[in-house]
């Protein structure tokens, strides 16, 4: 094995920490190129052996190359995986996210879609790497559950799904507020929500769909994006 | 002005940035200390000048400290404040966390509190520094409208508040699912969440309020903290 440190361009990317990686080598196996521990990795219950020796997936003990993975905290596990190119699922609710910037927040966004049973990720333009480990580390896991799309802008996004779907777009200048918001349990969503900083740009999403805003107090400008969509997901998202 | 860098058991922190910053001088200016800027700083409409001005602050600039103060990002601004202790409002309803561990996750949580009218935050236990920069920064400011009190045990925290208001443990094992809560909206509550990695003990809390949870998907282990948090408030915080 000859891992390197992560490239948005590359083939490959890394699942940091054993939890994370256990859930790509039971969920993906396929996809896992070799699993890189610390030789101060003891893993009591074999479980990342027994998972490896199974899907005849190499180790190796390279404790710089975590050090290079993860410098900011201790990693004892990194598991390399072949990235996938994913498309969205037409006929199910997605989560749509215009220019995310933070990689950790489009974790904990990924993290809440799996736990509200939303399995399809749009990211517009200029959005933060999915696929970097940081965003997978955020996220628990919970990105080798969810399909994550890119489009160039929200118009190459609308031509292929628009059909069939309610929009609803988060933003505070909004003709609806999501606390009285009735709407069908059953109905096929996209909720779109906006960049950090700047939220929805309101010239081009004034259009599209329904906007909604989650009304919050005046102590603060906006609700923090992954809050955002954990409320909607919460209280939008599609029944068991 | 001779300011060092933050220490928690100092009498001093910073509110880093000029939003969070301003968002100081606007709430408690009479807190503020000074504020440190760089040179490379533009103030256009002479927020931070003014507000200094009118209060008698004193602002330097001192490009090295700003370094120091944020050494991850760049940082224009900061705002140096006495730490103030607080008591909660026993009236109010009360987020509490037991031993949260992440600084960011816990600013988060300030910022959900503040924005669904929650402003009294208790700590149990070895929890996160909310006076930490990095707690205020995740705050995006929040932190000033939020009364913070650090108790070492949660029995310490219900021998003070426990009378006339609700209990809510969030935990997995739990006897009530969120969804279906049917709950008076105007008692006065308090919800209690774990620590990020094991959640709320179950022998100490067992027998202590209701024990809810917030059914997820078993695609993840739990919701992130400041997820769970944010959605518990959305559906349970006070009414204008």
């Amino acid at each position: 094995m000859n891992f390197k440190t992560y490239k948005k361009e590359g083939e490959y990317s890394y699942a940091l920490g054993a939890s994370v990686a256990i859930e790509l080598l039971r969920t993906n196996p396929k996809d896992c190129l070799g699993v890189i521990l610390s030789p101060n990795y003891t893993d009591k219950e074999g479980i990342i052996e027994g998972l490896c020796e199974a899907h005849n997936i190499p180790i190796e003990q390279n404790q710089k190359l975590l050090g290079i993975l993860s410098p900011k905290e201790n990693c004892f596990v990194a598991a390399a995986f072949a990235k996938r190119r994913h498309v969205l699922d037409k006929n199910k609710t997605h989560v749509v996210l215009d220019q995310p910037s933070d990689m950790g927040n489009l974790g904990a966004c990924m993290r809440s879609c799996a736990g509200f049973r939303v399995y399809d990720l749009a990211v517009i333009g200029a959005g933060a790497d999915a696929y970097n480990p940081k965003a997978i580390r955020a996220s628990m896991g919970a990105f080798f559950h969810v399909r994550v799309q890119y489009f160039e802008s929200i118009r190459g996004y609308l031509d292929i799904y628009q059909n069939n779907r309610e929009i609803y777009t988060f933003m505070l200048k909004a003709d609806h507020v999501l606390q009285g918001l009735a709407a069908d349990k059953n109905e096929v969503r996209s909720l779109i929500f906006g960049n950090e900083a700047s939220g929805l740009d309101y010239g081009t999403y004034k259009d599209i769909g329904k906007s909604v805003v989650i009304a919050h107090s005046d102590k603060i400008d906006s609700l923090a994006l992954p809050a955002a969509v954990s409320i909607a997901l919460f209280s939008m998202s599609p029944p068991r």
